[in-house]
C-alpha cells in the first residue's frame, strides 16, 4: 500500500456547508423535516470524511441525534463538520448545525451529530488504512479522546461487541461524562 | 382537551413507503447515500406517528443507525414504520429497511432505527398527549417493553437525564440485552 | 431461455408506495398536480412489473385516468399496485389511490389506473416471455377476466387492432361493464 | 358572471415545453420513465388550458396513453399543447411529444395524448364557463369535430354514461374512426 | 473533418421552454430567484447551442444579466433562444424572457441575455468547427453584426485581450451603441 | 429608518458553500452545467447579502462569468462569498468557486462573478440602505475601490446610464485595469 496515509490536522479537512431551507424541505407546520438535516449531515461529513482519508468513504453509523430547536422556511443553515479521530479503516466526524434567519438575526447552535465513515479501494471497495488525526486545539483534544467510548456504544448498538467488554463505557458510567 | 386519545394497535398505524435508488441519491461509488436513507425512514415514521398521534408531529431525536449493507442505484428500498410505544406526548417508532433489485432478486434486510416523535397542537404548536399503544404480538410486546430503556438511553445522551438515575439502562448492563 | 417463468400468485408482487405531498408537488391551488400523481403511479407499477416479471420493464401504455378527488398539499397518499394478468411478454398493473391528512383523518379512495409494462431482457432489450399471473381472491378473478377486453381497447386506440376485430370489447358493448 | 369567454383561436393558447432528460427521470437501462412524460405532458398541457380559459384549472382526466418510442438520458423533449375545443367548464388539450438527442439528430414523433381541464373560479374553486375554440386549419377542425366522440368515452371509462347513450361512440364502432 | 458545417438559418435551432414557477424555486418573499432563471436560461441556450452546431457543447461564458421585473411563484415563464452568431468553435446564443400569471394575463418581457457555448468533439473533447449563421429578418442581421463587439468584451474581461485592441469596443465609446 | 445600518466588516457576512456534483447537475458528458453553478453562486451571494444588509434581497445583476475549468460529477465545490461594497440600497457580492476531487485532489479555483443585491422592506418591499462596508485586508480595499467601476458597466448594459457619463469606465480605458 504506497499510499500516503501520513497524520494531518483537524483544520485540513473542515468542511462548511450553507443552506437556504426551502418549501419541499419543510413539513405541513413549516419547520426543517429531521431527515432532510440528517441527510445534509450526512453530506458534508461524508465531504470532510473523504478529504482527511484522500479516498471514497461510504457511512457507516449515525450516533443519537436530537432535534430541540425548530428550523423554519427562508432559514440559513450552517453546517460545520470536522474529523475527531480516525480508527484503522475509518473516521469518526462531528458536525454542528447552526441556524439564523435570512437577515442573519436568532443565530444558534441547533445540534450536533458523530457520523462515522469507512474508506474504501477504488476498485475493488474494501477498507483501507487512513490517516491519523493529529488533535491541535483543546476542544480536537477532548473529542480525540472521547471516541473510543463513542465506539465502543457504536460496536455494542449494532452487536458487535459485548457490554461487559467495553471498558471505555464501564467507565463512563462511574465517571459520567460522554 | 376533548381530542380522542383511546389507545390503538400498532397495526392501525403501520405505513409502508417503496422507493426507487435513483442516480442523484448515490455517491460517486453508485451506492444510496446513507443520508438519504436517513431522510426516507424519517418520512415515513413521521407518517406513522402522525396516524397513530392523530396529530401534527416533529421528529425528536433518532437513535444510532448503522449501515452495513450497500443499496445500489436502482435497487428498490421498501421501510415498514410501526409505533412500539407511547409516551406522554411522544412516541417511539420503528422502522425496518429492505432492499432488492429491480428484479425482486437478492432480497435483504439493510438496517433499522428508532425515531421519535413529538405531537403538537395545531394552533400553538405545543406538546399534546398521544394515545397508548396495545402491542399484541410477541415482537410488539418485546418493543414495547425494551422503549423506556432506549428512551432513558436518549436522555441521557441529549442531557436531560444522568446516567446514575437511569434504572432500566443499568439493568442492561447487568443483563447484557438491549 | 432457461429463465424461470412459473405462474406467480398477486400478492407475490404486490407493490406499495407512500408520498406526503410537498409544495412542489401542487399548482398554485395548494392541489396535488395530476401529472405528479400519474408519475407516482408509474413508479409503482413499474415496481410491481419488474418484481412480477423478474425483469428490467418499461411502460408501454396507461389507460384512461380521472381525478375527482383533490389531493391536498400535506396530505398522505398511498399507492397499491397489483399485477392482474400476463400476456406473453408484457403485464397489466391496477394501481388504486387512496390519500388522507396527515393525522389520518379524511381518508379516502381518489382514483385507480391501468398500466401496462413490457419485459426486456438485460442486454439486447427485446421483449421476453413473462410469468403468468395465478388470481386466487374474487376481485383478482374479476380483474384477470376483464383484462383482455382493456387489452382490445388499448390496441384500438394505439391503431394495432381494428374495433371489428375487438370481439371483447363488442361484447361489452352489448353487456354494459368493463 | 362578468368574465370575459369570447371564443379564442388555437394558436392563442399554443404552449411549448422542451426538457432535457436528466438521469433521475431515466430508469435503470437508461430511458425516460413514462410517469415522467406524463407529468411533463400534465404540465403543458395544464399551462395550455389555464391560458385559454383565463382561469386556474385542474387536470380533469388524460386519456390512453401509448409509449412505443423509447427516449434516451440526454435526449431534447418537446411538447407543444394545443386546446381542441371547450365544454360547458371543461377543456380538452391535445400534446404531441418529439425527441431527439443533443445534436438535433434522429428527431421523431414520439407519443401524443388528450387531457382535459376544469376551469375554477379563484375563491370558492366551483367550475366555471370557458371559452369557445375557434379552430382554424384542418387539423384543427379535425380535432374539434372528433372532440365529442373521445368525450364520451371518458364519460363511459368513469362511470357517468352508460355506453348505450354513447351516440357518438356508437358512430364510431361503425365508421371505425376515433 | 467530414462533419457537415454548411451555414444554417436561425430558425433552423430556435428554441423554446416554458416553465411553472414552483415553490422551490423562490426566495422566501415568493419572487423567483434570479440563480433559478440563470440556470433555465442555461439549459435552453445550451439545447439552442448544441441543434445548431449538431455537437456536444459547453456553456463558455454569460453576459452581463439584469434582473428588474420580479417574477411570481405560480407564473408561466416563456424562454426563446436563439444563434445569433458563430465563431470558429463557438456561438453566442440570445435568450429572452417572457412571464405572465396562470391565467395569460399580466404578460411581459423580463428579461434577456447573451450566452457562449463552445462544441466539443465526443471523444476527445477537443473544440470543433461550427457552422455559420445565416441571419435574415433585421433584428437577427443587428445581433449578427454587433456580435464582434459583445465578443471582445467578452475576451477583455476574461483577461485575453488588453482594451485598447479591442476595436469594436472602442467604436461603440465613440458611438454610444452597443 | 430606525433600522441599524451601521457599517460592517466583510467577514461579518462572509459566506460557505459546499456542494457534491450530482448526476443530474451535469450534461451528457459529465460536466457540471454552467446554470447550475450560476444558480449555486446566486443562493450564497444571496445569503452573504442579506446577511450583510439585514434584509431580505433580491438579485438585481449578476456581471460577465467564464466558464473555463470544467467540473465532473462527483468533484467537490466549494463557494466563497464576500460583500465588496455597498451603494445606497444594493450591495455587490463577490463570489469565488473552487472544487477538488472526493478525495480532495486537483484542488483548482474554477471561476469567480459579481452579483448585485437590492435590500427590499418586508412589507411594501420596496428598497432600504444598507450598511456601508469596512474593507480591511488589501484585497478587499481593492474590490472595494474598483466596485464603482463595475457598477458604471452595468447600469450602461443595463441602459441606465450612456457611456459618455461613465467617468470610471473611462479612466480604465486609460489604464487598462478592471
Amino acid at each position: 500500500m504506497s499510499k500516503d496515509i501520513s497524520p494531518k490536522k483537524v483544520s485540513e479537512s473542515k468542511s462548511v456547508m450553507t443552506e437556504m431551507v426551502m418549501p419541499n424541505d419543510t413539513n405541513p407546520m413549516g419547520n426543517l423535516m429531521g431527515g432532510n438535516l440528517l441527510r445534509w449531515m450526512d453530506i458534508i461529513c461524508g465531504i470532510c470524511a473523504g478529504k482527511h482519508c484522500e479516498a471514497n468513504v461510504v457511512t457507516a453509523s449515525v450516533d443519537h441525534v436530537s432535534f430541540t430547536s425548530p428550523i423554519r422556511v427562508g432559514d440559513i443553515v450552517t453546517l460545520e463538520a470536522t474529523v475527531t479521530r480516525a480508527f484503522r479503516t475509518s473516521v469518526e466526524i462531528f458536525v454542528e448545525v447552526f441556524a439564523a434567519d435570512i437577515k442573519g438575526f436568532n443565530n444558534r447552535k441547533c445540534n450536533h451529530a458523530y457520523y462515522t465513515f469507512v474508506a474504501l479501494e477504488d476498485k475493488n471497495k474494501k477498507p483501507i488504512p487512513v490517516p491519523a488525526v493529529i488533535p491541535l486545539t483543546e476542544i480536537e483534544q477532548q473529542r480525540f479522546n472521547s471516541a473510543p467510548r463513542r465506539r465502543e456504544v457504536r460496536l455494542i448498538l449494532s452487536g458487535r461487541m459485548k457490554p461487559e467488554e467495553a471498558k471505555d463505557l464501564q467507565e463512563y458510567f462511574l465517571q459520567n461524562k460522554l
